[in-house]
């Protein structure tokens, strides 16, 4: 059988959750992931609360080879993801040294205050080893199996680009699309019966809905390149069927 | 003291996990929410998984006033929302007589064959009632606090447009923006002490990144519009106080 490598994302951060910021993280984890050939089992979105944040982060690390997370890493009073991440571990969470030492003389360098808050972003849980941030110094970091990144996105995909080359890599799901012009309540008998007699495929359909009618696309899964031919040419010949029958 | 009423949501997809689809619900779900006075509390994205479903709105609707889904209720084999909702709550799914009707009449009105597929779309709950659809008549449905809803955008909006003028609504947060000409680093502290000494508040900070340098949106939140005004002339006169130093 194929390696399978799963991971979980959380989402920290209450504007998230009221709507005044529109998430740009998760489509681009996810396509990372699929890209990797990791299965992202499940993202939850959070509140900058520490209960919260433990939670979500603790069921998700037993159950996944990952958890990455972004948000709540900055120098401000709401930013408390480095302390719910030692919380959720059972750590120390205190200033580490070499982010000390880079913050320090990055700000140097620029003529610019190391005040108490950006001090705050040295922190981290003891153990943790850092994720580079190739933007704005402060760094991620990772303990255990967990990966804690920045929410700004220019950020956060520097920080993924940094860790990406480090993951196992899973078994690749291939994937194919094919467009039926029927909607899904023409083909989804005949379609459910193609996925049972291929079983080694996931085979999901999608509603598309424009200009007052629906069509939909297939999309069929696999780990396996001859089984997703093998179910590519059932889905066309019963969509070349309906077509004949129109 | 305020009435607090909470919501969360699980979003229901492969194809949201798989990036296939970028997720369009949860923002729309999210100002929605605001608009309305209730606090979105958690978001959960999660296969089309039955177990993995039932986990998450068993989890969410013990501790939240309302419980919100998308995806999964079209008419194929992928689409196991309904059964899931029923197993969460351990009651049978079964055909529902009124949206047998309403879908048989709909497809005759039109020669459209009711299929079996599109049969799947009347089954629900024992005991849910419907939410109205009002793009392509298949309904969602309500069980006691989860309204489960469709995950093609259009079809959800319109569901949560139906739903929206039935749920309790909560005192309003009401919010102000605040733009700081500083990063994070700078302001932390005066924040920090700002949001200590203004309880009746949430302030949250929004670090910005533009053309290489940083910003920062202050978010000042409160059901006192008093609490507010207090906590954004604080705001104001430490930026004032900082633009003065400058």
């Amino acid at each position: 059988m194929s390696k399978i490598v799963t991971a979980a994302m959380v989402v920290i951060g209450d504007e998230i959750l009221s709507g005044r910021t529109k998430d740009r993280n998760i489509g681009h984890l996810a396509d990372m992931m699929t890209a990797l050939g990791i299965d992202l089992k499940e993202v939850r979105i959070v509140p900058d609360d520490q209960a919260a944040i433990v939670e979500a982060v603790n069921a998700l690390r037993a159950r996944n080879t990952y958890v990455f997370t972004t948000g709540g890493i900055g120098p401000t009073h709401d930013d408390i993801t480095a302390d719910a991440i030692a919380a959720a571990f059972g750590v120390p969470c205190d200033y580490d040294e070499e982010a000390y030492r880079l913050l320090d003389e990055h700000y140097a360098a620029r003529g610019i205050p190391f005040t108490d808050a950006r001090k705050r972003m040295a922190r981290m849980p003891k153990g943790a080893e850092h994720i580079r941030n190739p933007i704005s110094v402060a760094p991620g970091f990772r303990i255990a199996n967990v990966y804690v990144m920045a929410g700004v996105p220019a950020i956060f995909q520097a920080m993924l680009d940094e860790v990406a080359p480090t993951l196992k890599k899973g078994a690749k799901l291939l994937s194919v699309a094919v467009p039926s012009p029927f909607p899904e309540g023409t083909i989804g008998g005949p379609l459910a019966e193609i996925q049972r007699t291929h079983p080694e495929t996931i085979i999901g359909s999608y509603p598309k809905y424009q200009d007052g009618s629906f069509w939909t696309e297939i999309v069929i899964r696999s780990r396996s390149e001859e089984a997703l031919k093998a179910a590519k040419a059932a889905v066309e010949a019963m969509l070349e069927n309906l077509l004949n029958r129109r």
